[in-house]
C-alpha cells in the first residue's frame, strides 16, 4: 500500500491559518512564546511517528485589510510572531526523529550567513532540518528590510536561483567529505577545503564555508509556489512540494505538470489539510460548531487580504470581488476563482478560510478522515499532508491518537520511523542529495 | 564584600583561545558539534552559579598566517564553527538562570531581522539573553559578504552606532508595555502598536516589530573594543564590557576610563582569565605542564596573527616583530606591544598566546586562584572574569567545584542566583535598560 507522510503545520505565532481559536477556553496557542510549548508538541509529533514540523513564517504585518496592521494585531493573526529557526534546537533535543521544515525567506538573506545557521541546524538535529524556499510576496516585509516594494514576481525567483546555486556551492563545493580528519596535527586536511567564488548578477563573495559536511549538507528543500514561474523553481529545485488550494482534479493536474518538471528527481508533494477528528461522526460535527464558534470572520478577511492583495474592508458582504491583484500574489487569486467560481463574494471567502487552511476542513471519525486522505493520495497524487492546526494541542492529540492508528490499521502509515535523516526518512535512499539534483552536481566530492 | 562575576568564555568550535587542547586524550570540544555537549556544559555551569555562557563568534576564517587558512583548519582554531545563536535554545531549555552572551557581527545583519531573532531568544529565555556587539575586524568576513575588504576602523562604529538606534527602536520604541492584551476581540490593541521608520545614512525601513515585548526588550548589551572609538561606543551603550591584555595597572587605567564615559549609568567590566585549577598547587603545575605539552604553537601563531594583523610565517622565532598593522586592529597590536615591550618576536608571542587568553594563565590551587581574581578586583577594578576554557569538560568542572566552593566561602560569590532576568541578575536593578541608556529613551512607555 502507498504509504502516507504528514506534517504538522504551524508557525511560532497565537493565529496561524485558523483564526479566532486562541479564545476557545482549552486553547493553548498563547504559549507560542514559551519554550515548554513546543519542546511539548516535539514530543506529541514524535509520539504520533509524524515525519515533520512544517513552520511557516512571513517578515511582515497583514496590512491590506482596511490599509492598516489593526484587524491583524486585534485578532493575532500571524502577529506576534517569533524567529521559526530558533525552536529547532530546543526541540531537537527531547526527539530522536522528527523533521523539521523552516520557512526562511531568502530575499532578505545574504548566503553565507544562511548557509552557516542553516548549517548549523543541520549538524544540531542529526540531520533533520529542512528548509521551505519562499521570496516573500508582502510590501511590509519589503519595507521593513529597507525596500520601496516587493521585488516582481519572476525577478524574485531569478534572484532566488542565483541564490541557491550560492549556498549549494557553500554546502556541497567548499568541504571534501573526509576534510575533517581529527588526527593530531590534522583536524581538517587543507587540501580538501575551497573557497567558493560567486561573482553574480545579485551576489559576490569569496569564502570557504565555515561549517565542515553535516549530515545531509542541503537540507530538504520545500517549496510551495505554484505559479509558472514557481514550477519551474520546483522543477529545479524542490523534494517536497506544498499545495494547496482546489480540487483534487485540479491538484492533480497540478501534482503531474511538477512531476513531469521534476522528472526523473522524485517529489514529495504535501496538500494543506485541517482534519477536525473526534471518536464519532456526531462528536466531531459538535467539535466543528464549537470551533467555529470561535473563529474570527475579521481575523480570518484580514489574513485573506494580504494573501490575496485585495483590501476587503472596502467590500460589502455579498458583492462580487473585483479579484485584479498585483502579479505578485496572482496565482493565489486565480486559484480562489477556480475553487469559488467567478464573481465570488466576501462572504463565500470567509466561510473558505474559516477553518480552512484555503480547503474546507475535514470533518469526522478517524476512519472518515482516513478515508477523504486515502481518497486524495489516490485521486490528486499526493504523497501526503500539511495539518494545520485548530484548538492545540488537542487537535494534535487528535491526530496522534486517532487518525494515525487508523492509518496504521489500513496499513498505509509507518508503525515506526525509518532510520537515518530527514531525506533519507522521506526518499528511503541517501542523506545527500543525488544528481542530476543541481546541489549534487555542485559537490566536489 | 564586593561579589565577583563569572561568565565561562567559549565558541562553537574545537579550538577556542587555547589552541591544540583536543588532541589531549581527556578532552572533548571536538563534541562542539552536537547539542548534547552544550546542554551539558550549561547544567554545568548553573550548578555552579555561574553568571552567563559567553559566546565568541568570527565570520571569516584565520588566513593570514602564511597567506592561507592552512594552519587553521590543521589546528582546528576556530574552524568548523557553528552559528552561536543556535545553541542558546536548548541551553535554555535545560536551564533556569543561566545567561547567554552572543557575539553577533553587525555589519552583516539587517536591523529589523536581526532584531526579531533576538526578541524571540530573549522570549524564549525568560529575559536570559546578551548580545556581544562586534563590528567584524576580518577582511576574510568580509569578503565572505560580499565586500571587497573591511570597512575603515572608526567607519564601522558609525555604522554601528546607526545600527544600534535601529534595533533600540525596534525592541522598545515600537510595542508600548500593555499592547498585549489577550482579551477576546483584542489579542493586541493596535493603539498600542506603531510603525519604525528609519531614515539613516547605512539603513532604511519602515515597519513595527513583529515581536511583542519580551522581559528583557533590548538584550544585555556586551561590548570588547578598547580602542578611543571604541570606548566612546561603549560610554554610549554598553553595559557590560570585556577588557582583556595587560598589567592589572593598565586595565585599572582603561576601567577607569570606561566607568567615565558611561557615567551615571555603572557598567561591569569583566577581563579575560585562564585558570589552571587544581587541589594543590604541585597538581595544578603539573596540569599546566601536560596542557602544554598538548598545545599547537602554530596554531596559536595562526590565531594571532589574524587578531594582529601580522603574518607570523615571515618571521623568524628572534627577530623583533615590525607591527605596523592596519588601522582595523592597531589597538590590539597596542595591547600587545604594551604586554610584551617594544621589539617583542615571534617566541615571545607563541608563549603568551599558548594558554593564555592573551594574558598569562592563572595556575594555582583554589586558593591561589581565588587570591589573584580577588588583586585583579582590588587593583584593576574589574566586576568579574570572562573564564577561557582549558581542557574541556574538566576546566569547567573546576572552575564549579574548587574555585566557585573558594569564594563562597570568601564571601566574595553568590550562594543563589538572583531572581529575575539577566539584568536584574548582573544590576539588582529592572529588566528594562533606564534611562540615560538610549535604548530607554527610544521607548515609547
Amino acid at each position: 500500500m502507498r504509504q502516507i507522510h504528514l506534517n504538522a503545520f504551524d508557525m511560532a505565532c497565537v493565529g496561524h491559518i485558523q483564526q479566532g481559536m486562541w479564545t476557545h477556553p482549552r486553547d493553548r496557542s498563547a504559549e507560542y512564546d514559551t519554550l515548554g510549548a513546543w519542546t511539548r508538541l516535539a514530543q506529541t509529533l514524535e509520539r504520533g511517528l509524524i515525519d515533520g514540523l512544517f513552520l511557516a513564517d512571513v517578515l511582515g504585518a497583514y496590512d491590506v485589510y482596511g490599509g492598516t496592521p489593526d484587524a491583524a494585531l486585534r485578532h493575532a493573526v500571524q502577529v506576534p510572531l517569533l524567529d521559526p529557526m530558533m525552536l529547532v534546537p530546543a526541540m531537537a533535543a527531547v526527539t530522536q526523529h522528527l523533521g523539521f521544515g523552516v520557512t526562511v525567506n531568502l530575499a532578505y538573506e545574504q548566503p553565507f550567513t544562511f548557509a552557516r545557521r542553516m548549517s548549523t541546524l543541520d549538524q544540531l538535529t542529526g540531520g533533520r532540518i529542512g528548509w521551505n524556499i519562499v521570496t516573500g510576496y508582502l510590501d511590509s516585509a519589503a519595507r521593513a528590510m529597507g525596500f520601496t516594494n516587493q521585488m516582481a514576481h519572476d525577478d524574485r525567483y531569478d534572484l532566488a536561483d542565483e541564490f541557491m546555486y550560492a549556498v549549494y556551492a557553500l554546502w556541497e563545493h567548499s568541504w571534501d567529505e573526509t576534510a575533517v580528519q581529527r588526527q593530531p596535527g590534522q583536524f581538517t586536511d587543507p587540501a580538501q577545503v575551497r573557497r567558493v567564488v560567486h561573482n553574480g548578477a545579485q551576489y559576490r563573495f569569496d569564502a570557504m564555508a565555515l561549517v565542515a559536511p553535516t549530515p545531509q549538507r542541503t537540507p530538504v528543500l520545500y517549496q510551495a509556489g505554484s505559479s509558472d514561474r514557481g514550477r519551474v523553481f520546483a522543477g529545479q529545485h524542490a523534494e517536497c512540494v506544498f499545495v494547496n488550494g482546489g480540487s483534487k482534479m485540479a491538484v492533480a493536474r497540478l501534482v503531474a505538470d511538477l512531476r513531469a518538471r521534476a522528472a526523473p528527481r522524485p517529489i514529495r508533494v504535501f496538500v494543506g489539510a485541517t482534519p477536525v477528528l473526534a471518536r464519532t461522526t456526531a462528536e466531531a460535527q459538535a467539535l466543528l460548531a464549537e470551533y467555529r464558534a470561535h473563529s474570527s470572520t475579521e481575523g480570518a478577511l484580514a489574513h485573506a487580504a494580504a494573501s490575496l492583495g485585495i483590501d476587503f474592508a472596502r467590500y460589502d458582504w455579498d458583492q462580487p470581488v473585483d479579484a485584479s491583484p498585483t502579479e505578485a500574489i496572482r496565482s493565489n487569486v486565480e486559484s480562489m476563482t477556480r475553487q469559488l467560481g467567478a464573481g465570488w463574494t466576501k462572504r463565500m471567502l470567509a466561510d473558505r478560510f474559516i477553518l480552512g487552511s484555503r480547503q474546507p476542513p475535514v470533518v469526522g471519525s478517524p476512519a472518515e478522515v482516513a478515508d477523504e486522505l486515502q481518497a486524495w493520495v489516490a485521486e490528486a497524487d499526493v504523497d501526503g499532508f500539511n495539518l494545520s492546526r485548530t484548538v492545540a494541542p488537542e487537535c494534535w492529540e487528535a491526530v496522534v491518537d486517532l487518525l494515525v492508528p487508523e492509518l496504521q490499521n489500513r496499513g498505509v502509515y509507518k508503525t515506526a520511523y525509518a532510520p537515518g535523516t530527514y531525506r533519507e526518512k522521506l526518499f528511503a535512499a541517501g542523506p545527500r542529495l543525488a544528481p542530476p539534483h543541481p546541489a549534487a552536481l555542485a559537490r566536489a566530492s
